[in-house]
């Protein structure tokens, strides 16, 4: 393709309201072009991008055995108040009525379609498995939407959803899945990792989310370099840092610490390392009526090392809390404690509570913590002699840098990712809510059991490019850059030598299938390499009338620190040679 | 692909709420599944048609020089409030409001998204000419959404807008994008023809339909069967059928007619032609004060021959009704006319109306046209002698079948059709009222001339079967089958040869770049062959054990008649001789 036959739209500067580097080189290099709040018309160079990547993704979709069809993006609101999630939805799901007043939303996901089409559909344990995919605009009402395409409202999205006829099936269709999503991330060539999620509300127990690695990433992912362990924060387990506890070695008493209310500066006050410190955490339930009126509210005190930090998923999963907690009020934490947040401990309270210590904690002896009285702190704490055994010891803390990691094999180290993916066991959740049901051998209903499978297309274009830049610009992976190539002739417009050769070369890469684009736009040098290093093409092959004469070209890898000089009979060749395979 | 990779669903009987045949086929053959009025999933086997068509459209528009993007299906109000259409059109604009409570649509189409880009992007001459086209799920909530994809709600359409400096300019990007549907739709391998159509109230004044000719078509197409003249019905010129007006040969005389009412009852009792007669039809237009109060009604009486119809569109178009124009009430015919409507005519007012006749009926003569008496009409009626010349003399009727053509090269043929794509040239319509300008060569902003190229992508699937049916299902053109080849083997499941061949014929297909489709489902051959024939699936190659033994397969054309047997050996060549070319 020519350049005058495109549409190149390239800024010297990103909009202001541009806050990450990904958001910035889309729109500088004309990928995106804002129309409302995380609402974005995708221009020329960044659709060809979005097209590889769904190319890949439909590929090896239907490579693992995946159907695609597609469901619409207005769905009527019946199937929605089935699963109970019309209502239950907050106000990120968009509602619309039309002229007849009747319901709609338009899809964020598409559980409920499918499994309508599904109970319609497979009917018999015959037809089953069965793995359903689309690739469609999705909307979320996002409160603050940010960071361009990372957190827009308006996005592509595939969606998979499996039906199986067990539970052990479900799990095979489950792996496929997470089989065919490496191999997708691989092709797209980024860096990214599988990682152990978190099931929450949604249910089912079984949960991987793809995390493309970038240092900008919002999500952190615990792995062991030593393993294959890796689980986001959220779930990755955290084991006890102290094997059992010690004797007793000191006296409890009660110190003066006036105005340090925190873990660090009570360490720092009594020159004790911050490990030596427990932090106190108030969290309450409530207990409802059949009216759905409050009528009892238990507190909870959660105690974690002064070094770590609650992990309130964690804590979620308890039994006591699992139904729903909060954070205790103030006139809560002072009816139970008689002390204000910052000297609050397990010992000498005013009324009871339930106190869960995380597996560390459990094991500390002559402890720091809150005294329940401002400005005092106990030091020297020890379990059973100077306060009851906790109630529960949990895993109730973010895993660290430096943990070992829960498989033994190893020491856990933190990298941040992007999700770009996500495989997760449904279970029959969906299923049950709509009585979804196949016959089986002996004519006999059962639910299905479900999974869902979503890869989050055009967040993967930001993905990449928090991977994949510098300070130029974007490093597209050759698989998905909108051009493989680029010829850039110096004087394509004034010079016919230039311009032949140009065409010649064009004309021959096309020939052999690579994407190649001729800039034909009759740009100064500086300013054509200066967009094609923004826009990231990975290969650039530069022609010059010098050059020609001395029947060379110039090859540039966009990584590469200098151009190398190619003999123009071997320009195609040596430009096959660095090309990534298969692209 | 083999069947059970893939997903097959059909149905002895259409839902019966289906009322035309290609949304009742779609229907059977698991197209389409509806999940809300106008709204459906496009099932695996529907996608796959989806698809074919939107690759020729694309490699057509890029050819043409057009350049993709992609736009977003959920929009801010504010732009469509720039160009007054937020409010101005009608509830089948589908509004939503997001968490904000901020106006949003969801696009019918995407004038103002695509001239907000023009106007930020294209800022000098020598980026023009430019054409932008997305292919985009669409919205409109209409009123009583039927007949299947045809008249859906959400469906996909590619929208194409063309950007130039000048009206010569913008004459040939529409030539350029007429040209490319001719091409898109000989691709698609259906029989359509363009129209000229009336350009309504969107502005421009070059407008034409690309129709897919179909018994069923909603739309009437005028054509000469000997010159290349075609427009739609409501744009259609229809001449004077009389050259000029005959002398008076017959004195005016007072006919009773009692309850005849309409022409064909007149012509009936008198024994006259019905091309004798003349239709009285009263409209009304009103002036308005500077408040929007009515002031002035002015009433008008429009004359075609008993045989005729009236073209509204065509009156809409004339001074002093171009306005806008409502029939008159009851109220007004009685105090203008005296006499209820059946028995009107042009003599004998009781207060004056303008007086409109068609061209046909200002060369009439000793004509019958209603008394204002009821029960009464005037035979022998003469212009001048009987009743003052007309006020105005047009072209206010429907062109009917016979009529000699505009252009004087024939007879007018009359065609039912169905409308699957539009090139409408909008010229400042939608620049002007954004204020997209580009600088020309001294630096001087100068207004954008537009154009607008739509294709129902949804709806060619509906107007491709409409054309291409029988009694046994849908007959695709090789160019948009789902699957261009079946290959059915009678035993799959139980015969190892006719397995092994299936096997390798579909195989071999497969690696000619043949869209081949192996049933391995192991269903009986009829069940088996009345799928394929439903789903219309173009060629056949049957193998069967008894049939492998003898050295052959089964070919059988969609519209044979019957089938023809092929040595094993020539097969592939067979079927390659019967594809049609590209497919």
């Amino acid at each position: 393709m020519k350049a005058s036959q495109f549409f190149i739209s390239t800024l010297k500067e990103a909009p202001a309201d541009a806050e990450i580097v990904s958001h910035k080189l889309m729109l500088r290099a004309g990928f995106i072009k804002r129309l409302g709040a995380g609402i974005y018309n995708y221009m020329p160079m960044g659709l060809r991008v979005i097209r590889k990547v769904e190319h890949i993704i439909r590929e090896e979709m239907n490579r693992a055995g995946a159907v695609e069809l597609l469901m619409p993006v207005v769905q009527p609101a019946e199937l929605w108040q089935e699963t109970g999630r019309f209502d239950k939805m907050g106000p990120e799901l968009l509602r619309v009525k039309d002229r007849h007043e009747r319901d709609f939303i338009i899809q964020p996901t598409s559980e409920e379609v499918i499994t309508d089409i599904a109970r319609q559909e497979l009917r018999s344990y015959k037809q089953l498995p069965k793995n359903f995919y689309h690739i469609q605009t999705k909307f979320r009402d996002e409160r603050r939407p940010r960071f361009g395409v990372m957190r827009g409202r308006e996005f592509t999205m595939k969606d998979a959803y499996s039906f199986d006829r067990d539970v052990a099936a479900a799990g095979k269709s489950y792996d496929a899945m997470y089989a065919a999503y490496c191999a997708i991330f691989d092709r797209l060539g980024l860096q990214y990792r599988a990682v152990a999620a978190d099931t929450g509300a949604i249910g089912g127990d079984r949960s991987h989310e793809f995390q493309v690695i970038a240092e900008t990433g919002e999500d952190a992912i615990v792995y062991c370099p030593t393993s294959s362990y890796a689980a986001n924060i959220e779930l990755a387990e955290s084991v006890a840092l102290l094997p059992q506890r010690a004797a007793a070695a000191q006296a409890l008493e009660k110190t003066p610490t006036p105005g340090k209310s925190t873990c660090e500066d009570v360490a720092e006050l009594l020159g004790l390392p911050l490990a030596r410190t427990v932090k106190s955490l108030v969290l309450a339930t409530d207990e409802c009526n059949e009216q759905g009126d409050i009528v009892k509210a238990t507190v909870w005190l959660l105690l974690v090392r002064g070094d770590h930090a609650l992990n309130e998923v964690k804590a979620g999963k308890l039994d006591g809390l699992k139904a729903g907690y909060r954070f205790a009020t103030a006139a809560e934490i002072d009816d139970h404690f008689g002390c204000k947040p910052g000297y609050l401990g397990p010992i000498g309270l005013k009324k009871p509570v339930k106190v869960i210590a995380d597996r560390t904690v459990a094991n500390m002896s002559d402890f720091v913590c809150g005294a329940n009285d401002a400005d005092f702190h106990f030091t020297g704490v020890n379990w059973g002699r100077d306060l009851p055994e906790p109630d529960l010891v949990a895993d109730i803390r973010n895993a660290v840098a430096g943990d070992p990691s829960p498989d033994g094999q190893g020491v856990l180290a933190i990298q941040r990712g992007i999700e770009v993916g996500h495989v997760f066991y449904l279970g029959t959740k969906y299923s049950k809510a709509m009585n979804a049901t196949y016959l089986d051998e002996s004519g006999k209903p059962q639910l299905m059991e479900m999974g869902c499978y979503g890869i989050g297309v055009t967040r993967i274009l930001g993905a990449a490019i928090e991977q994949n830049h510098d300070e130029r610009g974007i490093v597209w992976p050759d698989s998905i850059a909108p051009f493989t190539v680029v010829v850039c002739p110096i004087g394509y417009d004034r010079n016919a030598e230039v311009k032949a050769a140009a065409d010649t070369l064009h004309d021959r890469l096309a020939a052999l299938g690579i994407d190649v684009l001729l800039d034909d736009r009759g740009e100064r040098p500086g300013a054509m390499f200066a967009d094609w290093e923004l826009i990231g093409v990975p290969h650039r092959l530069v022609l010059s009338d010098r050059g020609l004469k001395e029947g060379q070209v110039e090859y540039q890898g966009r990584r590469d620190a200098a151009a190398t000089k190619v003999a123009w009979a071997d320009a195609v060749a040596h430009l096959q040679n660095r090309l990534s395979p298969g692209s």
